[in-house]
């Protein structure tokens, strides 16, 4: 409904058949160096992934800036980019008449009380996440600057599960390592075997002319503390990554630190007992990172974990009961090309959320309309840290 | 960051030891009438359940009208309740110095960069859920309008979980029998036993001085299709239902319909099939309710069904390691008088925060500046979706 | 700071010698033809009128359409518009020292903190305003639905003012006549020899090596009244006008009505009476209308009538005194292409202006998504605003 | 429509004969030690001026707080303030039937579709200008803590005008002269010849029968420069100043420095040269200033100068023609208690609203989320703004 305490404005525009996706990004800072070949990447990498069906394959996503640059550099005014659409027949392409179970198409005809399928799953396609994977790449390089860096990755496809061989905490280091072990594996997740039998899962489905989901999870390590606010309710960052997160298609679930488990922790096993300060950091360490670095919808210096559970795709190549509404008999759904699996995709999407997210979280508390008055304050706001962690007797007025 | 498809407005100020807490809505339609009485109830029902500490037995919560009302209608201008305190202290009060793990007390210290816990705690204490309730009960009022009803229960308490014998469709007029059977249960719960089990859970957390959490969940029967939008991504109802539920205190998941499960099983499993239009409602019927009620982010005429999991009360009898912020040295965590579990008070303001997104989204998509005006917009929104349902044949241009 | 009863949220990015401009339109109903051919009409327009330097030679505006459209129709989606620049050299142009007395250029400097004088005017710039003409001219389209239609012109230029000779009540179809005859002027005026005249202020600028300003006047006639609102004080329409007006680069004064007439005239002099129903309305006629159709930041059902004055352009071809930021000596202010007297220009932009916020009021108050329903709300709205004025007898209900 | 670069939210809530008015102030840091007295004296203030009718004498106003203080400092939660109405009658006062030409009586009754002309005319009461006032007096002691100070008179009152004896510079300590020579008038003017002929205007009104209005300037020296944004079409300062300006009950026009009269200028005449770097002030100084201290939406440095243009009391002693809603016949205006002339109250309303807006400004462009920091900031601040003005010779990285 309302909000506070936020900075960054993330928008964004397109059709999945239209000319292009288009992504507006306001309120960064000017001055912010932009690395388009890495934008690239991350549109690449939302490509990939094994389950992906034609259209993936067909397009080639590279970014185009609209405004807000000069000379490679943001100059504070709307970042405005563009993804071209290989494939922009929507003037063209059938009106479908026989609504996809767990797709828009039925929910749009009540929202437009009309029978045009067509105009509503144009815009609810997942190629809209190409636009918040443009804008998400931006906010990674801006947390860059500040040595944060968020990962995602697949945690589970159907019924295989990465088992758990991540650090709480991972050192902003790490992460590139963690990287480089992701980007080897079909399904972005962490070692090989798993992936293979990640994607056997996804074969079977295959073989079966089913779909199937999975679980995905994003960390950010070196994330500072003291973002986000407890101040009004829509202030929590908690809230703001867990609108997010809902808010690509086909999420159902989403958790933080340890998540639904802790409910059926005791408080002294789930929370994270505070050690006295220490080398190698500003904040305070913890023993544990249950709450997955976030109390009370604040950052509290630990790495951020989030987990995001996507249902399978509702395009199923045997399509399922629902009806006609041309004449409203029964029918079997429509089709339109679709992958079989889209976890890998989901989580490079949801990467660039958590970042949009924590790089408005970032902005908003340390503030700066230039990257040098954000550096600036940056160092004084991490010096800040140290002096609250390591106790009274070390302040200054 | 930035709503749209919004019409309602909803913030709280007032602290935990301040001389009140007060809800702040705008939006509203002139002309409804308010039941003032119904709203004492849900603050006494907020303010019972097993496991609450001193506090709830102190406070006798009642609503106090500051603006909004003539002759116990609203005027369309902002209603503005107040719910006074009995421990109007917030001046004596002492400063806390050794941060609860788990609670605001560190992070908070961190974005204001002080090590004022006391400031910090009285507003990130659970009593601002208090104004949240005074909003969410008249949200309930206005959903009740519209022959929708939401209804909140606890699913679980640590690890004793009531076995599901809920439908997935619920008639608006079943949940009244729900309500008594809830209502008559110590944790509200739905039978007895359950109950039972789900107190001893507590009272042997009491016993080892620990604290437990649980699940939470809502529905909302009688809700129209169609509200929501899947046109930008912070106007997804599934994103604003995350947001509103995560942002109470000590929320650590959200799931929607089938929710996480839904990740392990197949497309054809958890895509609920669409059949033809039959007698009794609207909207077109599924053979299942997987989805939860949402599908791209906008309901589709079935029953809301969302869970939140909450993590243990962060104070705890016995206290966990931390630090004293006074001198940096090692020290168990401070005691503020508190609960051993909130499930219980945790399921009436989520049922409030749940009523509150869905009476912004009914608004937001019926509209009417006056209740006349709502309802004569009502009648013709259920005709129009009747329309689409029955299939062109008996569309009128 | 926080919006209301507001629906349309509007846009823009894009610098004076990037690539291009860019609309956003976000909350217009599905369905609205839109006729680009009539945007490119408004485009010419604003890049008419005398007094305009060689830029507006060199361009030739016409919209492109990145999403939301479907078969020329909106889909309900945001509506992305764009027109390229012919001279994209952001990144070749030299970087200016000396800051213009009245633009952007010094203050841009102390917001940013820098001397990169470039980076700021390159978004300060009036290009920026070709955007809102593109979201104007969709804005009355959208407007011409409901028979509603602004009109925009200009009041004075320098000395030389337009005597009054429009009545305060024009009916819509009149509109169109005095759109002929202002099109037909040189200067957006709305007789040749008063146009003349303002030409004559124009280039006895250009040979004095100065530039102008002046007065434009938009009104809009077949307005429906109860748009906007008088419960919070950024909710009212008035606020809203002279928000959109004021922000138009050069402008300083915004007027409703009499404006500041109103101040030295006694409330019976300046209050419009109103007299009963009579045919052909259906609302309450006036005798007058002073209050420029808006009374408590509401649409009375009179015509609106506001004017915007606009300072002289800021760059001078003879240069003010100003100082090289490069060594902090005197020195006169930097030269860019520039206009001698941009008021026929603006008018066409406060014509845009004033149709978005009027378009957002009457979305707001009569909702609908698609046209189809926005039109029948449109109906019955009318229907509704004549039992009102007709007195209660004629009450139903 | 839509909002950024603003951290400050404010909104009020109550009506004229309700039990109370109430301002909620969110995004203010913690650390600011409210002077409740002060408050109070704003209030009484806003109850003076000559003209002013029965309802003024009844109350006695005065500020108490609901939330947001510990200690007597804010403690960075939501400021929510009250005052109490003495004739809270809102239940018992008869029904108008009568509109008045001129105030929200009609409109209310269209926007509504009803004839309650009770229920809109209680929140479209000036009575709500009390909580604005409450809130202003607050971002008047933040802006206080930055050497800034606002200072609102009345310019003029019908016919009679303030001749300009008002530098367009002035020293924060010469306004405290100014305030002891306003507040020694009647009228809230500058000298008492000009008040006594003022207030002569207004007896003549009361002889008549009739209400006369006025203009109010408002000022603010000790500025920041940098403050707002050219960036997008709503964060521009002057369009935030005239939105908040506008939506004073009854105010007709805006203008900001030479206004209106700007626009009969030559740019040579209009525009404020530049001076190099001197002693006394970070920004660089102007020969003059007719910008009213605002270029392109943002703050240069020089005074804030704005004016606004309030029209006569709409409530007539001898009533205007109307018609009565109950049977559509022709009859006089009703009649509630009023006064004859507001412009005193408009000055302390218009000061209040600048206030904010300036308030607003500032904690965005600055930062910080204590004083302490705040503080800070506003230092490195000025010494970048020096830095700056200086020219790059003396720039360091």
């Amino acid at each position: 409904m309302n909000p506070l305490t936020s900075r960054l404005s993330f928008r964004t525009a397109g059709e999945s058949h239209g000319g292009c996706v288009v992504a507006m990004l306001e309120g960064l800072p000017r001055g912010l160096l932009l690395d388009t070949k890495a934008i690239d990447a991350e549109l690449r990498r939302r490509q990939g992934g094994a389950g992906r069906g034609g259209r993936q394959r067909m397009e080639h996503d590279a970014v185009k800036v609209l405004g807000g640059l000069r000379r490679g550099r943001t100059i504070g005014s709307p970042l405005c980019l563009l993804v071209e659409n290989r494939d922009a027949t929507i003037d063209e392409l059938p009106e479908p008449t026989r609504p996809r179970p767990g797709h828009a198409d039925l929910a749009g005809c009540y929202r437009w009380l009309d029978r045009d399928i067509r105009s509503t799953l144009e815009r609810a396609s997942a190629r809209e996440t190409c636009a918040r994977v443009l804008a998400g790449a931006v906010a990674m390089q801006l947390l860059a600057t500040a040595d944060a860096v968020t990962f995602g990755f697949v945690r589970s496809v159907h019924r295989v599960r990465l088992l758990d061989s991540i650090p709480g905490e991972l050192a902003t280091s790490a992460v590139a390592a963690l990287r480089l072990r992701r980007d080897a594996t079909a399904l972005y997740t962490l070692d090989a075997a798993t992936s293979d039998r990640m994607l056997a899962e996804v074969q079977e489905a295959g073989r079966k002319q089913d779909t199937v989901g999975g679980i995905v999870e994003v960390r950010c390590a070196g994330l500072l503390p003291g973002l986000g606010s407890c101040l009004q309710w829509h202030e929590r960052l908690d809230a703001r990554l867990a609108a997010a997160l809902m808010s690509i298609p086909a999420i159902k679930a989403v958790e933080i630190g340890d998540g639904i488990a802790a409910a059926a922790l005791f408080g002294s096993e789930v929370h994270d007992p505070i050690l006295p300060f220490g080398p190698g950091r500003e904040s305070l360490p913890r023993s544990s990172n249950h709450a997955g670095g976030l109390e009370a919808g604040m950052t509290n210096g630990e790495n951020l974990v989030v987990r995001a559970a996507m249902k399978p795709i509702s395009t199923l190549p045997q399509p399922l009961p629902s009806v006609d509404l041309a004449d409203g008999s029964a029918a079997l759904a429509g089709y339109e090309r679709s992958d079989l699996c889209a976890v890998s995709a989901a989580s490079v999407v949801a990467e660039s959320m958590v970042s949009l997210v924590l790089a408005d979280a970032l902005l908003a508390r340390v503030g700066g309309e230039t990257m040098d008055e954000f550096g600036a304050r940056l160092l004084q706001f991490r010096a800040a840290i140290e002096r609250v962690s390591r106790g009274s007797s070390s302040q200054k007025s």
